[in-house]
């Protein structure tokens, strides 16, 4: 492995990729929102763009979960389309696959067995963590959905691999800080004058509770907004509003305030519900303490002080950037070490 | 009141149109899916075209609930926009607008009060089933939602006008046959191996669920699939699959087969809980009877019988045409009947 090497953990939603120039420094990490079922076919050039952005690598590591974007057949597909975009985007670099079996994969290796390389970003970055905590949860909350990944005795000791054995688990949690649909977060929403039902309709998201709410700034609202305007105040009102068929004015800010938090309420309590089913499952293993991670940290913290664990921040132990994109650092770093 | 006459019920993923050529005579309807939230300046053109296919009319009578598409930044620049569509795509029409009122108003009239112009669609077709039923609960499920308007002593006795107060009342059950997203329907399905959550993403709908159990044929499937792909067994599998982030493969026709009912059943259990919500509001004036219409007419009837109520089928009082359509059917023929 030479380096520097490039961490990359190409999402659906969200391209991210961690630079590394040697061993045991801070990478420099590069975040780009792209939602690749739109323009599947312009993942490639994104993929280079960000690579010029990072500056010339010797080697790099794949992580995805881009394949389960429903512009893709099937996962298959998905794996073997986001490599061919990577082989295209990262001439003259040499090309390591992550696979959910903990090893590093050639390209024709990967192409050969697609399934093992879809959506293992999870278990990198546990990888990674247990060098530092030997009995821990990553907890790592993105824009749209939640990892949690124990550690036990210094090893990653996840029941479920596949996407499908992890939801079933409760390590695989879908609801994130930025795009779950609100109306997916929750059924209805406790309004001053009692319980209304919600709209089942994309009307509002995740991000616009928070941003409501303070607790991001327009600056982190990285994905569209449902209703394609912009992240105003009135604007992110009026969406939250609509969830009941209402009108900003109709409500109040109170009444906006309060369909903000329910929306918040209900995602940290679905994180913590699957925190306890992770931790029951450990028994004497469970770990005491949470790794919190992810633009959705201060979410997974929450949750994690409702599940009675002790959250302590990722990014005091990899730095903000390093934290925010734990699967992209961790990959870079792994790499690193591979002949170190 | 000059016959032809057309109601019209424009709506924010389909517009209906009903054209009466005399009293007392059976409609001729025309349904065109069409998502205004998409093209918005196009709406006019989409009223012209179905006016031309339906012949001329002398008369129209308009209901909509096209306002909450959130393309308008709020209801009543959506109300004015819609008025704006009818004036230029019907020019030499006499329009009146049904409002929230239960009556008629001339166009300016309904552009100095656009809020009354609303979501008044449900309180026409309940006001014409009034003439038939002295005591009913019309229960009309369509693409996207189903109205629950209680009958009683020959009136109408809806407690809620706009459509938060009908949330509330639960006479606004935001559940359709086709449009609902399943991750707004469901939360979790029971697979064979137990419970496993689903992923918070427009990966499947209503459609999907209905379609692969064979409650409805592809002709049916109007609206847009999530994926863009088309309605073949194979694709319709995959959708519903992808909801655990599953291959169609790895889960089996059975297992596919368990999500679509679970989405379909958590339907008929929220239409149903809202029955009897609007069932004791009425305490002694409750109907026995409920009068099911719209495209999801079976999952209304259904739901009806879980409830306890009796169903009886619009379509047998106003044909199966006038049935899908209720409230342009009724629209209409109140239209007519003004100084009949």
């Amino acid at each position: 492995v030479k380096t520097p090497v490039v961490g990359w953990d190409i999402g659906g939603a969200n391209v991210k990729a961690a630079r590394l120039d040697g061993k045991g420094v801070a990478p420099v990490v590069v975040e780009r929102p792209f939602e690749v079922w739109r323009e599947p076919g312009r993942l490639a050039d994104v993929l280079a763009e960000i690579a010029q952005r990072l500056g010339p690598a010797r080697s790099a590591g794949i992580t995805m979960t881009a394949e389960l974007a429903d512009c893709f057949a099937d996962r298959r597909s998905g794996v073997l389309a986001v490599l061919d975009a990577v082989e295209q985007a990262l001439p003259d670099v040499s090309l390591r696959i992550f696979g959910t079996d903990g090893r590093f994969h050639p390209l024709p290796a990967a192409r050969r067995n697609p399934e093992r390389s879809a959506s293992a970003n999870w278990l990198a970055a546990a990888r990674r963590l247990a060098y530092e905590r030997s009995s821990a949860l990553l907890v790592d909350t993105g824009s749209t959905t939640t990892d949690i990944v124990p550690i036990a005795r210094g090893e990653v000791v996840a029941r479920g691999r596949t996407d499908l054995e992890r939801l079933r688990t409760g390590e695989l949690v879908y609801t994130g800080a930025l795009r779950t649909p609100a109306c997916a977060a929750v059924r209805r929403v406790a309004l001053a004058e009692g319980w209304c039902p919600v709209a089942a309709e994309h009307f509002a998201i995740a991000a616009d509770a928070n941003l409501w709410l303070g607790r991001i700034g327009p600056e982190s609202y990285t994905c569209r907004t449902p209703d394609g305007r912009g992240t105003g105040r009135a604007e992110t009102g009026a969406r939250l509003a609509r969830m009941v068929c209402a009108e900003a004015d109709t409500l109040g800010d109170a009444g906006i305030t309060r369909i903000a938090r329910e929306i918040v309420g209900a995602q940290r309590r679905q994180i913590a519900a699957a925190l306890r089913q992770v931790v029951r499952s450990l028994g004497a293993l469970a770990p005491r303490r949470a790794v919190v991670a992810g633009s959705g940290e201060r979410l997974a913290a929450e949750a994690a002080r409702a599940a009675g664990l002790r959250p302590e921040r990722l990014a005091e132990l990899w730095g903000e950037d390093a934290a925010r994109a734990a699967p992209a650092a961790a990959v870079a770093w792994l790499i690193a070490e591979l002949h170190a």
